[in-house]
């Protein structure tokens, strides 16, 4: 398990939050078992632990009671995978190894379900219903913002609104929970912990956005996939969202765009137009608007070693693989 | 919207569930609303729902406080079903309309989730982490069991114990949980509240194997499907299993039934084969031991008319349709 270095003065939290992973999966059902250690295993940063142990422990010395919480919400995160995996008849299966193609569709089903009941176990032991709120508003907006983005694609007449409130369903919000009840379940002032959830949206924020950057220019062995993925199933990112607006070409632009078939074919042609937009440099200006408006609220944090690192990974998240 | 006679008493409280559900899935999303309006729309008998009202009417006179509960027994059922619709690829698509059918499987996965945090939204009122923590112990073990039915499909190695174990958790264990929360929303005695559930699973069972022997042989008007299903999708029911076991011609029996081609080409058969065995009568037994079981629980609770309402059910889901 290789988690960000950032994270390293939690590193013993975060293996005791693997070893629960492991052990929240433990069922009576083999294949059960085996579908989701095998997410389990395929890892992951633990980004959404990690944000809930360092914003604990901003209020707590012992991070042995954030723990569950920190369990829940990777949980919760791995079930939307494993959901999103389900594919269509009609679709083309992803290239990963991933829980659907080895075990069917309804396999993915059950196991996404099973996974998202036994968060809900987990964060229950904290009788506190404040909390399982938090969680259910924040689920219910994930699923609206995986519709949108599955009724977006293709879809070439989509705005920057549509993309940040996107973005903020898709990504912002389950990291900007994870700040919010790391510091909830530690007793914050109210002030706290308001900076603190809007600290891990505005940080969601810039991480999508880099991430839709980085599908696109990233050298690709860095990236550990292949570039374009999303030009490729029709997902419009920022860079795009540009590209449609201030290309010279931009209505061959939009005509190729809007067709599945050239999307895939014609991947790289696609890339060069959004590069030669400057739409990179226009979505990298937006991500930098997000990161600062993500270290203000920070200055409304005590001055704890925490703060520091978490300031620290704003900063990173903007110039990773750049 | 048509419901068991039986609920007569509680109607008023059932309609204003259904407006409820209603309430509960309106989004900013058009096509999520169309999606799960359709599925409330198609309705069903809110059994559960009309459980955990008649019980917990017998502890409270009135029952606005059981609705919220009543919506979330029907939202997670409901929930399960828009799960159910979806399919593999190598699957034949059922008749019926489903919402996979109209929306693909991802909008199918997506409405599923968003309707299960809803669910959690609406029972997370009760600020109760008990009442919380039975509904996510159910929702793991109806995962479980719709698992176990999947792997179990045109295995005809299982027995007795594989069947009860599986329709436990894919149909008793709800209808269990609904009499149980009744109680436990309505402060009745724990006694009382155990003896509920356990009338519950009873009577969830008996409807279970009942379902499963309409399945073979109602009256295709009555049962409002063609007969067969289970045989066609291979999966093995009570009468089954006896027939497996005691039909002198078993073994040519049990090579047909491992064969999804023969399940789905010689269905009329198989099913004649399974009624010379006499596992029907068998099953219409097991059933009508657990019918007795649930008698014998309302034994211990007090005398109010939802108890006669409650026996008077146990008995009529023995006898419907034969």
């Amino acid at each position: 398990m290789s988690h960000f270095s950032f994270f390293n003065p939690i590193s013993n939290e975060l293996d005791v939050v693997e070893q629960k992973l492991f052990e929240n999966i433990n069922t009576s059902l083999a294949l059960l078992d085996e579908a989701s250690a095998h997410l389990i295993k395929a890892g992951g940063k633990r980004i959404r632990p990690g944000f809930a142990l360092l914003a604990a422990r901003m209020y707590m010395t012992s991070l042995e009671r954030a723990i569950p919480l920190a369990v829940t919400l990777e949980l919760i995160h791995m079930a939307s995978l494993v959901h999103d995996d389900v594919i269509d008849n009609s679709e083309t299966r992803r290239g990963a190894d991933t829980v659907k193609k080895r075990w069917g569709n309804r396999m993915s089903i059950y196991a996404g379900d099973y996974i998202l009941a036994r968060s809900l176990a987990v964060v229950n032991e904290y009788n506190r219903p404040d909390v399982v709120d938090v969680l259910a508003d924040a689920s219910m907006r994930i699923c609206e913002g995986e519709i949108k983005q599955m009724l977006s694609c293709y879809d070439v007449e989509q705005g920057l609104k549509d993309y940040l409130r996107r973005i903020q369903c898709k990504t912002a919000l389950l990291i900007s929970v994870s700040c919010q009840l790391g510091a909830m379940i530690s007793a914050a002032p109210p002030q706290e912990i308001e900076a603190l959830k809007k600290y891990g949206y505005y940080v969601g924020m810039t991480f999508q956005i880099t991430d839709d950057i980085l599908d696109l220019v990233a050298d690709e062995k860095t990236l550990g996939k292949p570039t374009g993925n999303d030009i490729r199933q029709g997902i419009i990112t920022l860079p795009v969202i540009y590209a449609l607006r201030f290309l010279p070409d931009r209505y061959k632009f939009k005509t190729m765009l809007s067709q599945p078939d050239i999307c895939r074919s014609e991947t790289a042609n696609i890339i060069n137009m959004v590069v030669e937009s400057g739409g990179i440099e226009y979505a990298y200006e937006v991500s930098r608007k997000y990161a600062y408006l993500a270290q203000q609220q920070l200055l409304l944090l005590p001055d704890k070693p925490e703060k520091q690192i978490l300031s620290d990974i704003a900063d990173f998240i903007l110039i990773r693989n750049f």
